[in-house]
């Protein structure tokens, strides 16, 4: 059933030879197999300042999503710069994240399912500090039932949604009484409210996310006045990485009770892209005074380079490049670079080449009928949407300034 | 970098206790976590045996597309079945199947760039049969040169494409002034032609088809009788999953001179699908009487299992399952069945159940307000187009009619 490491090893796409990682492998000198998707170092620091920088200045805590990169290695980065937790998605996930020695995980989804329980199960009992979501009746007492039975303790978050949304009760009396239920049954802990506003959309998305979260922060003191949290922090946790600008500014962590957390989830901003999120960015920082304040900006770490493999007609090339390489579910890959093997450094693209359609493993690209691009010239595109590009690839480099390949991080979708 | 395989093992979604895999995993029963994604064993065993039938009876020889898959134990049952070789698409696909004991293999695209030559040469010193395409003069001076310097012989296969398509030369004279020249190259040997008559669209596609195909094989035929073709058998190949019907009537195989085979590289048959390729084999059933003589025909293999994960308001409910793990570029999943866990057997699930809507992680499925599904449900769904569903899973399993996962197969992306 298994291959052997050194049989991975040798069939995983875009890499060089597994002997010479230690030196490098200059992708500009053809040292690794293209399509390659790499990280660059540089950018995936800067980002990750950037969002610890905004963390600290509007006084709440990141949790960010693991599920974008599935990288231990970037999760370490995370923690190690202070990120409070990582959240993830799906039980497997949280398994692969525990077993890499993460200690403390906001599963942000409702945890369905015996075999999905026994997975979250095992970990708790290796000392996982764990939250995961809940938002009905069902599913709390299935976790009460199996929890129990097992003598463990569940930490949930109450999820609140939007109604035509995704997840999550719709309004606050529904809220009440799902709280009500939890708080009698014996393996549950209600430990916060949760939610997501990634799934508002509209002109006034702004003003509707603004007051969701603001009726939620209402509640949720309320509740705490109440003394219907268990015992321990109380966790508000929201936030993708297109709005944690409203989320942290309606939450207005510093004016909370002391023992009351704020915790944000946003996935994206570390990876970054030059498509949704670029334009998420873009909305936070025109909203957001507090993020014009800190110096730089998120920047997009993500590379894809391949070859041109065929012109077979003037005005198009065919690139070694498809959907099993990257995502194409948010706007096509954008091309950056072009070089040619033996020339000196990569060049800009010309605005005008794009892709126009991407197959599983070719795409499209149009150019006009004097541009020089020949077969065997290499391409460096940025993506839209960094999640779909990331499950695409059992390991990417991680490249210095040089495009040079110094490490290979595994990912573990 | 590497993780053990424990590890992998532990966080691979979609899976059971690995311990317990001998006894089977009944999906049923809750013994994976969901979502998984697994095939049918018989349907698998049903659709290579139509293919073999409808291969023997047309007289044109197998090379499957192995890139729908990228699974070993499913290429091993392709070649068991009598299929002559496997096609794969890029240098590391070719890596990973030809450690996996394949020792026949067309590559059905250019091979491109220092790194990838060096793959494929490696394995060509390990013995492997190999074929791959070329459509331009840069790329045969490129390959004669690293070959040639490596001491090594490279089969080629001259692309032929269509205006506006993918790869290939444009027409008949780019194709003979490209043999030319590849015939002066020590290195290379030219040892047939290739095409791919996928990208040809629109109403009129199965005639611009059948006179693609039939210009090709009188141009074959040409440089056959002016010896143009290497030594050995030459080689006409062609087609994918949508149209090969045309191309083995068109080529006619059985009128061609003893030393000419035809090879169709068909991918999606094996796995198939309720959607776009279940319409294409409609298509090859209406215009083929040969397919209709023989007995069944391809069904879809793929069932993906999710949870209910929340009914949140009548009319929706969020399924634990999103583009993560299901294709969704030719249609969302279709809802198959619909399982409660204790009850007898899934049942068909009505047809107004339908995906709306799918995102990373979750999927929203429109019901009716008064249909009973509840959190910890579990749905079958089908797919269509399989190649992005594959990619999505590092391991599958195999199941018997009794939805018992009996064996895992690895994927190899």
């Amino acid at each position: 059933m298994s291959l052997s490491s050194e049989t991975v090893a040798a069939f995983t796409k875009g890499t060089g030879d597994h002997q010479s990682l230690d030196q490098g492998w200059n992708i500009l000198a053809e040292q690794v197999s293209l399509p390659t998707a790499v990280l660059s170092r540089q950018a995936l620091q800067n980002n990750q300042a950037w969002m610890t920088e905004y963390a600290a200045r509007t006084g709440v805590r990141l949790a960010p999503h693991g599920k974008t990169s599935m990288a231990p290695e970037l999760f370490s980065l995370q923690l190690q710069s202070g990120s409070w937790a990582m959240s993830l998605a799906t039980a497997p996930q949280v398994v692969a994240a525990s077993l890499a020695g993460v200690s403390r995980i906001i599963m942000a989804n409702q945890l369905v399912g015996k075999h999905n329980m026994q997975l979250i199960a095992g970990q708790l009992q290796k000392g996982l500090e764990f939250y995961c979501f809940v938002d009905s009746i069902d599913n709390a007492n299935a976790l009460n039932q199996y929890f129990q039975a097992h003598g463990l303790q569940l930490n949930v978050l109450l999820e609140i949604g939007v109604r035509g949304g995704r997840c999550g009760v719709r309004g606050i009396a529904q809220a009440d009484a799902l709280a009500e239920i939890i708080t009698t049954l014996p393996a549950l802990r209600l430990r916060g409210v949760a939610f997501y506003e990634g799934v508002i959309h509209g002109i006034d998305a702004p003003q509707q996310i603004r007051r969701f979260v603001g009726d939620i922060r209402t509640m949720a003191l309320t509740w705490h006045k109440q003394k219907r949290f268990a015992e321990g922090e109380v966790i508000l946790t929201g936030a993708g990485s297109a709005w944690y600008d409203l989320v942290a500014e309606q939450m207005d962590s510093n004016s909370l009770p002391q023992d009351m957390a704020v915790v944000i989830r946003p996935g994206c901003y570390l990876i970054h892209d030059t498509g949704i999120y670029q334009d998420a960015q873009a909305g936070v920082k025109s909203r957001s005074r507090m993020a014009c304040d800190i110096q730089g900006d998120l920047v997009s770490s993500l590379q894809v380079w391949a070859y041109v493999q065929s012109v077979p007609e003037p005005g198009m090339a065919i690139i070694g490049l498809g959907k099993r390489d990257a995502a194409f579910d948010a706007g096509l890959p954008t091309p950056m670079l072009h070089y040619r093997p033996g020339d000196k450094a990569p060049v800009p693209t010309p605005a005008h080449w794009q892709l126009t359609r991407i197959m599983d493993q070719h795409a499209m690209l149009k150019i006009s009928a004097e541009d020089k691009l020949t077969v065997g010239d290499i391409l460096c595109f940025s993506t839209s949407h960094p999640c779909l590009t990331m499950d695409k690839w059992r390991y990417l480099g991680i490249v210095d300034a040089d495009y040079r390949i110094r490490q290979l991080i595994q990912t573990c979708f």
